[in-house]
Order: C-alpha cells, then structure tokens, then sequence
C-alpha cells in the first residue's frame, strides 16, 4: 500500500482515515474476470516494507507458489509517482519492463482506482496491466483458487470450519492493529492521536492475553489470521513504536506478543520474508510530513528474533 | 537550557553543536562578583523539561538548600521569547514579578548574552537581573560557595580527592552522552546522524560496563559526576529514544544502566524532581522542526522506576 501525505488521510476531527475501495477484479481458477489462474502469467508487485504486501508475500510462501507467482519487488522509498523497481539493473522490473508500478496501473483499460498506486498487486504479465490489488482478497485467492498449484503439504490457511473465527478475529486486529497503528502515527491533532493510542493498546493487551495460553490467534494451526497480524507486529519496534508515536511499550516488552511473533519469524520462517532496512527506509524516508529531515534510525536492535520462544508446548 | 531550531544549531556538515558561552559571572562567598551568597536574595529559574536545570534541581535539592535559594518553574514549551512563568497564576512569577525569563535577561545592563534564554538561571531578586546562567559553574558553586547554608549531613557530592576524575568522567558524559543525544536528534545529514548514534552508543556501553561493578560513576559515594549523567538518563526514554532517534536500545533494555538510574530514583530521592508530562511535552512541542504535529506520545510506560535495583551489595 502507499501511504499519502498525512493531510491526504486526516478527516475533520484530525483522525487518520484509510481510502479502501480496491480495484475489484480477481484471478480465479474459472477465470470469470478474464484472468484464469495460470502458472507463470502473473506477477506479484510488493515492497518489502508495506505490510499490505507483506501478507501476500508470507502466504504465496507459505503455499509454495514462488515458482509459480514470480515477485517484482520495489524500493522502500516512493517518487513523486510511489512505487518504483528502483533496486533492478537499470531501474526497470525485467519482467514487466516498466520503472514504476504506476505503468502497469497506467496500463489498466479503465484507468487508475480510487485507492492509487499500491502494493500489493498483481500484473498479467501478458498484458502489463495491474489486475487487482486488494490486499485483503489477494490472500484469500491465494489460499483458495491457486489449490492446484500450492505445494504438496501446504498449509491450510483458511480452513472452512475457522473462516467465520479468523475473518472476526481479522477484522478486529485489521481495525484496531493493523490500521491502528496509523491512526496513531498519521493523526493531526493531540485528541485524535491520544484516541488512537488507547485503542491500539486496548487491543493489544486483549491479543497479549488471548495468546498467553494458545500457540495461534485462531484454532490450534497456523491461519490467515496470524499471516494478518505479523506484519504490523514485526514492525512495531522498527517503525511504529518512534515514527508512529506506539510507544507504551516495545514489541519486545510485551512478554507473550514477543513470543508469538518469533516463533512465526521462527517456526514458519517468516523471518526470511522482512527486511528492516526496508522498513526503516520507507517510514521514516517517504513521510516527510512526520519526520521532516528524512533521517533513517540505526536501531533498533533486531538481534533477539532469533532467541528461542518457549511455545512450543501451547496448543 | 534552550533548544533552539534545528538550522540554528546545525554545522556545515549536518552535525549539531552547541553554543556554549555563558555569563561568566558568579555567586560566591566572598561577592567578588557583586554578588555574595545570602540567603533568601536569590531565585533559581528552571524548567522541569530541561536536563542542564535539572542538575541544579537535585544538587539543590541534594544539599538541603530549598529554604534557602527559591525556586521560579518555567512551564514546558516555548514562547517566541523561550521560556515562560506560564504555570503560575496570572503567567507571572510571583516572587520575579514577570511573565518571562527572557524580562530577567534584559534586565542585565550589559545586555543579552550569547547563549539566549536558558536554564538554568539565577535571578538576584534585588534587582531582578540573571545572575548566572552557567549550569556547568552552578552546581559547583552550589557545593563550595553556599556551604555555610547546606543541610548538617549535606553529601559532598564534590570530594576535593575525587574532583579531577569527576571532571574527567563527566566531560566526557558531557560530550557523549548528554550532549550525545542532541547530536543525534538535531542531525542534518543521514552520515551526521549515524555517527552521532554510535557515538552516543559507545560511550553508553561504557557505562554499562563501568557500573557493573561499582554503584556510582566515580568512588564509592554519590558525586557531580552522577547528578550530571542521571538527567539524560530519565529523559532517555520518554525523549531521546523516540524523538531523537536514540533508538539502539531503552534505557530499560539496559539492564545496569537501568537499575543505576533507578537506585538514584529510589535512594537519593532523584524521583521526586521528575515531571514525565513536563519532559515529553517540551521536546515533542518545542521541536516543531522534528515533530510537525506538535503531538506529544502518551507513552511510555514509566511505571518500572520503583521496581527494585538490586544495587544495594555494590561498593
């Protein structure tokens, strides 16, 4: 996703308000869109800092569909026109050809959705035009209409008996954490951000003591709810906690949080999916309207995701 | 202390530094100066945000000289003309009479001094004029020249056998560490920044390491060297972490500097000059270069400062 200008995103009372209206069409195995799931045609656009892509990003891994989705990845830090494949040979994503993501939005029949150029998305590479990217979707799809390509003893993310518990679980942590956190960092006002604050830690205790007795946020498996949550977790210290003003406390003071996302970053191997010099780089670099000298952190310490997590014994 | 704007204090090369003349006159026994220590004549200006006042609120506290040097307490955040008596009724200080401290510089007849508006400062009340604004000179003062009016069992913070390692330790505090994290927090530059940060972390990792074995920084007693390192250290936290990018570690996830720091609290009473509200507020709404929003964080959580230390078996 691509975070605007904090005016952008601020309503009257000074409250941080996300623009969610994605682009509608989906790659399902029937190919009712006109985008039939095809191994090969599709590529996926992320940056290793948004944490939107980031579930897309740990799902098509967890599923084993890289060799079946190919990944374009972005640099941290946006140009006037966001995302750019800044970090290829020549400045250009040597599938898709272009410099920017915005081409292959640009390349769109309809022209440009409402939500802007964001990742996650997903470019026919037949075509050069983005097909969808709405994130939430996306994993969805994922899980349910790539079946035929997933690797043979994938996960069940998605299990039909927990869907009602993971999309209510999903929606709390999505409203309360996952935006929370920009409600917090993007508020205008004293009031708006004092509001915010208390209920991203509201929600946060709730989560600390719903995972001091279970090993997953839902049933006694790995699911979407989990893949869902990580991605702010994992970013909390590096950009949340200071560029975001979350500052009760650390990730890593929050004993049984702490646990929960190393034994993901561990057990599940999210930790290979995240790269912190990205996150700090695009934090701290693209909102300039909150830290106007652009100034990257050096910390925080990363080293302790590797000490051991004691949950293996939780159900 | 006054923080002035980031371009103010910002060198050719992005790195901060700090204007250091002071007013050089002094308040001593023998009134060399025109102004000789007595009781009740003079009024200490400080502002409970700023770390160099807040070394001559403990060594005040410390020697028992409350009754003796009153105290006038600038609220937390800046007017065009810095600190204000904002807290008092009528936004006058009652004792001063005046709704600035800036209205105590003018009074001086040789005029403004370089180093601005700061605190701390002395105001002698017959004329209404700052004394001294010299924080370095002050607590020394404090300790040699008002010992007449110092509490019968008054620590001597500053040993006569002890002073060239006090000074010795605490310049190179002052430079690194209390001065460390300005370095940081006003960097220009990416490089200015990073080289600030593992300055201040080097020298930070000394002191975890000295005071492992010792309870106090220099000998086996309380000292100056002390009260000029814990002001930065209660302030790490709340300010430097976040809003100046201090961010390796927190002060506690350093496990001696952290019980250090609160055997101060505890033992020697430290706590009770502390306002977390005034700190935060100060730097958050002060800095508008850094902090465009002016929004103060309503974290941390600073609950931890009674905990026990554990110090007490050090020499």
């Amino acid at each position: 996703m691509s975070e605007k200008k904090q005016g952008t995103y601020v309503n009257a009372e000074g409250s941080y308000e996300r623009k969610t209206r994605y682009i509608p069409e989906r790659i399902t195995k029937d190919g009712r869109d006109g985008f039939p799931v095809e191994p090969g045609r599709y590529r996926l656009a992320v940056s290793r800092a948004c944490p939107w892509a980031h579930r897309t990003i740990l799902t098509r891994q967890l599923l084993g569909l890289e060799d079946v989705i190919s990944m374009a990845v972005a640099g941290p830090v946006h140009d006037e026109d966001s995302w750019t494949f800044d970090l290829d040979p020549g400045g250009v994503d040597p599938v898709l050809g272009v410099p920017k993501l915005k081409d292959a939005y640009d390349a769109r029949p309809d022209g440009y959705p409402e939500s802007g150029v964001t990742v996650p998305a997903i470019v026919d590479t037949t075509t050069g035009q983005v097909v969808t990217n709405d994130f939430h979707q996306i994993v969805k799809d994922l899980v349910t209409e790539w079946t035929e390509h997933q690797r043979e003893d994938a996960p069940d993310l998605w299990p039909e008996h927990l869907r009602d518990e993971i999309e209510e679980m999903s929606d709390l942590n999505y409203s309360e954490v996952n935006n929370g956190v920009y409600r917090c960092g993007f508020a205008g006002t004293q009031d708006a951000y004092d509001a915010a604050y208390d209920r991203l830690w509201k929600r946060l205790d709730e989560l600390e003591e719903h995972l001091s007795t279970r090993r997953y946020l839902v049933g006694d498996q790995l699911t979407l709810a989990d893949v869902r949550l990580w991605p702010t977790l994992v970013r909390f210290d590096a950009a949340y906690h200071g560029h975001f003003k979350c500052n009760r406390q650390k990730l890593t003071e929050m004993p049984v949080l702490w646990a929960y996302a190393r034994d993901l970053w561990q057990t599940h191997d999210f930790g290979s999916t995240v790269n912190f010099e990205h996150i700090k780089a695009h934090y701290y670099a693209t909102h300039l309207d909150i830290n106007p000298t652009g100034v990257v952190p050096k910390g925080p310490d990363v080293s302790g995701w590797d000490e051991p997590h004691g949950r293996e014994s939780l159900a």
